[in-house]
């Protein structure tokens, strides 16, 4: 299948991360299995790195988050409770010639992949009926016989351009380029009016119907309906089942997170992009747990407003869900900034209304600009109290916390201020489709201390992740060699954070058992405390060049300086001092052996 | 269903993991689901702190081993090749009556755990056939007809007791207390024999058949025989199948190793254990690749022979595999003494020649005394090249590697020498059931420098690791309150490596803010470093219970001195002090807060 020339790039990277062992196809020995990768030495370090960033960030640098390390097979009722099982899928259509599936959203996409497409474009676009008969019915005749033998326009050329010009003539023109597709993909009107053609063979592809996205297997010896499972599709859910679990056992009080890293699974019909859409990821989800608006207002009198203005460095007692979710994007980006993705690869989609789920409140996606499209990183979700709602009600098991503060601020108002409150959230829901014995019922407990927390859920993709940290990193330099020779080279310029290699560490030269020794003994040292290689095979600058495409920010050189005491500059006559290089701009400094692993630390950590 | 007395501890173990956070049932609030099992808040940063140990130990601290973090669904045909798909199976038996599964080679261990068989031993037991006749009659009466309603005793007395005694009269008596209670299944010799009873409700047992332990699913969007994909039952199997893109891409040499930690699934029959036998459990998986003794034997001219006084510590170019299978047991027992479980703890167990599987040459069990049993923790099999020639054959592509020494060697050799260690070699190949055509293809590959690499593997379970180290923590202590009053209490004493929770701090009391501003300073300064918990409420002894409980090593509290100066004793004056306590002995002493970070570091890596 031709990829378009936009793809040369993700090509590079693609053959790179194989190469130098970043990320290889799943059983390639085997053909490989579709929409399943692994992870070599390099990228297996890249994906710790940026896993552990995220933990200890929202972990355990955070008193205010704990962890879940739940299973990935989980009761099935969890599925059903969550709408899973009913409605979690992808329009999926089905060729009637070729039998291949098609994922009915993707179908322009694919389209415009393939070459029958570009060919006949070149004979029609831009404007969707100024093409010359004379012209399809050549191609129909040529080219469309290998390119797609089952379109309309292949099988029966004079028939369906005669009626293409029959339409057009009655005024029936396509739409657009798109719908022009179609036309050409039909002979007549059937009873279904056009025919959609497989991208593929052009044949005819089947209505859109739902196909559920959760792969299945049994547990237990016999596979009964009664054993059914699916692996989950998210790790969030194991979240909002534990919740109050992790609430009874963990000493922990509203507001708080829950967060939890591990793989999920989702039977994508055609995973795309190298490792962005695969059927296999790994996630890193949080589930912030924060009192409903109504119980900050008995507290606090008022929920503050979002603009702004407001500073969301330091979370405050009286933020609502509007400036709690405004709170993680900005954490969220500052996360970003941090391992390397700065403003200049991210962007933001705010999903409007008619976009958002119909329990969200509000969802930003955090984009990054992939050489193959601005994608999605992470989503931010303002979910209200939508999942323990669920599980609550199909596992009949109270998830509602109590909150004393709540209680106390509630017994202190009047009989009037009650039912005045009463009257307004009444109002408020009503406004949002919901009953009064509804609202009732949730005002009468929240006024007994009551409640089930809403959540913030900021749900990031490791292997996105990890891709994007590759692609942000990838980079080509023109660069002389000692014979004045240009060759381009490729570097990546990670983060020293994420840096699968921190250090290499080289003898200037491998026949000198002094240097080696030294440098031996400084690998020893450090590879202890962060991820270390050491090299002493070829010349300098071949190490040199090797490492920068592994992406080690430093570089440690043992030369005869480091004994014979510094020639020449500032520290000139020390010794024990050792060549640093940085990876990004070769610059180099010689530092004290004694100094190298607090500088090493300070700039990886 | 009542557990044996030996189970106390267990089940306090159990109930405590719930209570304070570390393990929960999967899916609880939906009444769980067998062999599934969640880690709460201070589980997951337990079996963390192991996966971070196992990693840094086997990974990042050596130069001979990468890391690779494969799917969990691989390609059908490696699950072919590695001969999973056709014997990966336990004998499964089924009861006609109640229809339970049971794994046949658990039979007995489920039996005992019955209380029918128990009241029932109370009446034969010890001696097989010395029992009453009246008192097996009244037991089929009375307590038998809720017990074991499907027993042949219990649901024909009197004929069923009669053949028993004809039986024992004509010699044929049980041979044991196992085989007494197939004749209480049994009313008369069928074609078959002696009928098994099912340990839920006495009925017959169905003879065993083999259950393949795999979990199923399909990929893509057709559930067909072509999309089968199976779970994997283990993570080694990507390794063998990654072995040559890792070799070709990580410029490492033999031998060296290939690590990987990710979760498994085995449809495990009978679940057992809490988590020590679950359906999903993470590995910890080191293949460790050396080259052929004869390799060794033609670089080194022999190969090093194994006795007590090799010195394992250091390994040398002429070791070959039993030597390296050796090194590997003395370092995985070093890795789990410096985590906390010595050799009071550990067991070994070295299989039989008929116990091993047909391709290991040697494997070693490391065992752990858990209150349920001596069960395997890890282990340890030299498995010759047997995994890497499966794949290579059948996938069809070559897996073998080029050792320059070797042919260097080997170029080095008269055709005499040649002739003679080819003759050698298919002498030993021979004693082997290995045929002159393979042993001299593996000779002619040899003498060019070629071969598969053979392979030590030390497997270790994450999952019973985590519980090996609860286990070991746990403890029990009479402790005195203020008032005098003795409480029982628990302490968990986790290595400080291992530890949740590395350091708690206390301000002494609550309403003081200066104490409390000092805390969260001392708070703030360390958690950016290592785990900490933060708490105020209470008296501060039952903080300090608090934290003995979850197992963390350290207390700090800021009291007065912390600023008025220390009271007495060898730093007496001096101000910006703490009280560390230590978990273990209840030791306090007074630290400057400038020494924490250096001083927990110190102790916590």
């Amino acid at each position: 299948m031709p990829e378009p020339k936009s793809n040369e790039l993700m090509e590079k990277i693609v053959s790179l991360c194989k190469r130098r062992g970043f990320i290889f196809q799943s059983s390639e020995i085997y053909g490989g299995i579709n929409g399943f990768w692994d992870y070599g030495p390099l990228g297996a370090e890249l994906k710790r790195n940026l896993r552990e960033a995220w933990w200890n960030r929202m972990m355990r640098e955070r008193e205010d988050c704990v962890g879940l390390d739940a299973s990935i097979i989980l009761h099935r009722a969890v599925w059903k409770a969550s709408g899973h099982e009913d409605t979690f899928a992808d329009p999926m259509s089905t060729c009637k010639s070729c039998k291949k599936l098609i994922r009915s959203d993707q179908w322009w996409t694919l389209m415009t992949e393939q070459q029958w497409v570009q060919s006949l474009a070149a004979l029609v676009e831009p404007g969707t009926d100024a093409f010359k008969g004379a012209d399809l019915l050549k191609w129909a005749k040529g080219k469309g016989k290998h390119l797609a033998p089952q379109l309309a326009l292949v099988r029966n050329p004079e028939v369906t351009l005669s009626w293409l010009a029959g339409e057009i003539e009655k005024g029936k023109r396509p739409a657009d380029a798109r719908e022009f597709y179609l036309y050409l993909a039909t002979e007549q009107f059937g009873a279904t009016g056009l025919i959609t053609p497989c991208p593929h063979c052009g044949g005819e592809l089947t209505a859109p119907r739902p196909f559920n996205l959760m792969l299945k297997t049994h547990t237990g010896p016999i596979e009964s309906e009664e054993n059914l499972a699916y692996l989950r599709p998210e790790t969030a859910q194991a979240i909002f089942v534990q919740f109050k679990n992790v609430f009874d056992s963990s000493r922990v009080k509203i507001p708080f997170g829950i967060g939890q890293i591990g793989k999920a699974f989702r039977n994508e019909i055609t995973p795309r992009n190298f490792t962005f859409r695969s059927r296999e990821f790994e996630q890193m989800e949080l589930e912030f747990f924060i009192p409903p608006d109504e119980a900050i207002r008995l507290i606090h009198g008022s929920v503050a407003k979002w603009d702004e203005g407001v500073d969301l460095t330091v979370p405050h007692a009286n933020w609502g869900w509007e400036i709690w979710h405004r709170y993680w994007v900005a954490q969220r980006t500052q996360f970003y900034q941090d391992i390397g993705l700065g403003a200049d690869v991210l962007d933001y989609y705010w999903q409007t209304k008619d976009e958002l789920a119909h329990y969200a409140r509000a969802t930003v996606d955090i984009l990054f600009k992939f050489p193959f499209g601005t994608e999605e990183l992470e989503g931010i979700a303002a979910r209200g109290d939508f999942d323990l709602t669920q599980h609550q009600k199909h596992s009949g098991k109270s998830l509602e916390i109590f909150d004393e503060e709540l209680r106390n601020a509630a017994a202190k108002l009047t009989g009037e201020q009650k039912q005045e409150f009463i009257a307004e959230v009444q109002e408020d829901w009503n406004d949002h489709g919901k009953s009064r014995e509804e609202s009732a019922m949730f005002c009468e407990k929240l006024l007994r201390g009551t409640y089930l927390p809403h959540v913030i859920e900021p749900s990031a993709g490791l292997d996105r992740l990890t891709l994007a940290a590759i692609c942000a990193a990838y980079a080509e330099e023109q660069k002389a060699d000692v014979n004045g020779k240009v060759e381009l080279r490729t570097v990546l310029r990670f983060h020293p954070r994420t840096a699968p290699i921190k250090v290499a560490i080289f003898p200037l030269l491998k026949n000198k058992p002094e240097l080696v020794a030294k440098a031996r003994e400084v690998y020893t040292l450090l590879k202890r405390h962060l991820a270390s290689f050491y090299d002493e095979s070829g010349a300098i600058g071949r190490r040199y060049a090797r490492q920068d495409e592994a992406g080690t920010p430093f570089g440690i050189t043992i030369d005869f300086e480091t004994f014979e005491g510094v020639k020449e500059g500032a520290n000139a006559g020390e010794k024990d001092t050792v060549t640093i290089r940085h990876r990004d701009d070769g610059r180099q400094e010689r530092l004290k052996i004694s100094e190298l692993l607090p500088f090493l630390l300070e700039k990886t950590r």
